[in-house]
């Protein structure tokens, strides 16, 4: 049966494999202060165009989301975020572990809209009795967001000059960066990532790396001591080069770039498929999660030919499904799922 | 310049690599649901003897010794530890990170003696305050210790024995678990740990893994909602093959203890050498640790030949230094170190 | 100017005042074990009809709310509560701080529907990957609510049941307990409060007490070592007789209920003054406090003569005001309130 | 029976009670924004010579310990107490809670030798690994100690000079400081303290009040948002003037230094008495609270007559015990302590 349950079902990509079998018996120093890291972080500062930035390398999204916030919001604050936010849906209470609340905004189709972010600041301050609230400190977007969609440059743009007013910044999730910029819809580049956010996050758990969340800070704003507070956490690993080995293997001769890729091309060949079929989508995902409406009569003859995710039920007969593609769907995949759909008539 | 730094200084033992690349590609699910986790959690359950054991997998030790803290004392209470324990000096405030209080007792050679805890325990209960005052609700020690020791198997009752009698957990921190097992010292079997502690974990990141550490929950008292509680702290691996695949290489064939025999064989003939050229030892540790005095000035000519590392200083002109050897120790490794003390007549 | 800002704006009720007087030079134990405290805790039990009860002094509201949530949910879960709960906005992340989260939902105003919670829980087991969300393990509901608004017994009996379906507390802020079974509304007593509710508080500093509410713990479910847990979120007052003189006058021969009719009755008179002025209500309160919508410049108009709270913007023209009445509020308070619409044709 | 059991055995100083019960009526906005409280901090600011100050009121001491802690420790930080240090061992684990650890040093009568301070800070930077440990962030220290006695000038101003040295506060935990500044021992003012210390806190609960400590900022360094994350932590009073009437008495005509000296004067009594009894000292304390030895016997036999604090078994047949004097402390109870010694021949 062929899967499309998520982007993280393979391991990583042989080219990571090779390169960590090949590196295993060198005889490193522990904590991320090994050559693989440091070359590492060099192609990555070079890659977002952005000499003074920060590279650290946590293991996941999570984690690496609980500790950005952490570690830079102040006390009194908290961090805005979609209602359908991974920070605010799926991370088990990982922020509020960390003594903040998530301030959750409404979204369309995942994302904020910049009007809403700028209503709500200035309703915050507006309020006499803000300070019985928590501060908005922080502003966390993801990219693509949990819906696959992109924000545009001009979103972007608005959110971080929203953000500069107010003295706070952006954080951007990047579990899923590379889908983002690799879409033929993006008008955005790594490099516009790391100008307009403050820090942000370059995924590789889902994008080709067996684990590993390479973070960016790009103004010189790396809170201080931050290997401590990652290690208060219990994040900071022994053998740090697991996770250097593989970020300056994602970055030699783009093949991040070019893996991201790949997985688009498979999601436009598997929306055609879909559409072919006359199935209906849930949204526009111009990235490599697709979410598509089925019968839930088809649902069922489906999932015996191929694994994929429940989103949400839409009405008493219909479900809303997620297909995901990632750097390791192959195009003998797609013709599985094509043949599945001819199989019992689905 | 070889080096004896510490024992993470390699990668992952050659078959664990060879595991890891020869099931990459398949497609498996996440969150530690893969087979590969399944097929070691049966492996580590049948070596510790223990059918009803509940087996559980995270990354590191720090992160280990925090989540099973927190999930396991009450509101009220702290964990007891040794002034030299893991928790109370080295883990950068992850155990109050959790809001709870690393109670430390004196040790000798990184131990607690039992008679030590059992007077610990009874002035708790007999002061008319108590209520006041963190309540002891852990045992927390490790094997071996922060020092190389060891706890005899009467040891380790008496602790046992005494937690009991308060009905408090005693966990046991295995970082270095196959080194403790494999020293010539240790009468105590991995079965024994099992029976008598009511949580330990089997370290893999010191004893051949990349990463990753097994926890065992011995008594049928796994925290409900275990792994809601690992994502709450950001400590679930989506990927967590990369875990499963390398305990069940590690628990495949005895690789675990052999491994383990080793590094404390190449310690043995470690401990030779330094005797040998006359050195002294700060203390007698039977396992991978050695603890070295060091004139200052030899000190300075041996680093330029092996790297160690600076444990303490012991007075104006001597300090103590660790050398570690591990799995990845070879035989020609000590034969440099050997000829570094001729070398310039160190 | 008379003010009708908050039901905080005087000490205490004479009463009260007396009695801290009479007690002031006895020599009393501390912490809440004083007789003070014993003989407002069998009082209290006795107005709830719950002998069985457990009852607890602490300072104010949040830290109430705060340290029964922190004590009573385990570590997986969150507290359900009405977006416009307390615990949800008006406490800087009180709840947050304690390391859980605050699962809002919808409201009307400021209610939480049975349905909405019957809905929101079924959804959440229904949901595959709840293991990585954050478990439902109490509902916080407040009576009167933010708005001024009660529950009906049907209301509190559904809530209640779906809560004993789910084995989760139900947990009611009182911190204007009085006001709301004092209402003429109200189709509840105490007694059903202790009855249906798992733990709930009785609001002192907001109806006639310097400081102080009193919490309800209903089945014998207490926390363990409750007064620890206190101490540790620094709550426990040395001087705990401060608190029990408080109740302890509160429950002697109905003050407490007498002076929340009274409340009442002057909500009423104020009622009747704005309908009879032609001013529309935000919404039907039958509690102490009164939403108003005023005309902007009716608004600036009033301040001069009378203090009161903005709420929020209604439209560019009119805002949404709280006056509320106490058990300080007295007759010739409201003669001033009429004459100030009088006064410059307000 | 006559009490010494601690210093929070009686009410309020009659004079604040008179001032609570004056004012009681009076309408005045909440959270400690009344005229009280400014009034108390002008008197305040002025007693402490120091006008850039900022001065909070918050209701006892543990919660101002951990509110300080709090927001004054960076992430990776820590603070430094003695073994015996309050913050140490008698709150329950308040500061741990905070996510902080508390660095315990050895002390000698209850105080940091400013030597052993100088050498932990030296040490904890000579450690090249001291990224992996808590971060020492703030001393703590009491004035007077729980073993009531008191630093000298040179020894704050060595301990002060250190904290400069390395950029971290000094604070100081004046719980009981009116007690240690009317000792006829005490060789600093309360301008003194203000100078050396970045904040310390002026108890009210031990020192004639009902409830109330006065927080000094003394370099223009209170956290921003100081009263947000006051709230927080749920120690926000909605009624704030129950502490700013009181300090305002307190600080009126020397109140708070005259019963300071009061109580100092009935020590010294005491302390006679049990001299000329032929007891012995545990320590020469020079302020409120003094420990003497106890044999066992006398000690059941004085049981009877005067209440007193259990310390700590000395020996099979010996206790140091707690008799404390306070504000409220009458000659009559020392005659009665003297008739007591008398009685059955203790």
């Amino acid at each position: 049966m062929v899967s499309f349950e998520s982007d993280y079902i393979a391991g990583a990509h042989p080219k990571i494999i090779e390169q960590i079998a090949k590196t295993n018996l060198e005889c490193l120093p522990g904590y991320g202060t090994d050559k693989y890291c440091e070359s590492a972080r060099e192609k990555i500062k070079a890659a977002c165009g952005c000499r003074q930035a920060d590279v650290e390398f946590l293991t996941g999204g999570t984690q690496t989301n609980a500790i950005i916030i952490a570690t830079m919001l102040k006390d009194y604050e908290g961090v805005i975020a979609a209602k359908t936010g991974h920070v605010s849906v799926h991370e088990a209470g990982a922020v509020e572990y960390t003594g903040h609340e998530v301030l959750e905004l409404p979204q369309k189709d995942g994302k904020i809209a910049p009007d809403v972010l700028r209503d709500y600041m200035a309703d915050f301050y507006a309020d006499a009795n803000h300070g019985h609230m928590v501060f908005p400190g922080m502003v966390y977007i993801s990219y693509p967001t949990e819906y696959g969609t992109l924000y545009t440059k001009k979103e972007l743009e608005d959110i971080a000059g929203i953000c500069r007013r107010y003295g706070i910044p952006l954080f951007l999730d990047g579990a899923r960066l590379g889908y983002g910029l690799a879409s033929r819809a993006a008008d955005v580049t790594l490099k516009d990532i790391a100008r307009l956010c403050d820090v942000f996050y370059i995924g590789g758990t889902k994008v080709g790396a067996l684990c590993g969340e390479a973070v960016v800070f790009t103004k010189g704003n790396k809170p201080k001591h931050f290997m401590t507070s990652v290690k208060k956490r219990g994040a900071l690993l022994a053998k740090g080069r697991l996770l250097g080995v593989q970020f300056d293997a994602l970055f030699t001769d783009g093949l991040y770039f070019n893996i991201s890729r790949h997985a688009i091309d498979m999601a436009e060949k598997m929306k055609a498929i879909f559409q072919e079929k006359g199935y209906a989508f849930y949204l526009a995902s111009p990235t490599n999660q697709q979410f598509v409406i089925l019968d839930n009569d088809d649902m069922e003859r489906l999932k015996k030919y191929a694994a994929f995710s429940f989103w949400e039920k839409l009405d008493d007969s219909h479900t809303v499904v997620r297909f995901a593609t990632s750097w390791s769907t192959a195009e003998s995949d797609l013709e599985e799922l094509e043949r599945a759909f001819g199989a019992e008539s689905v």
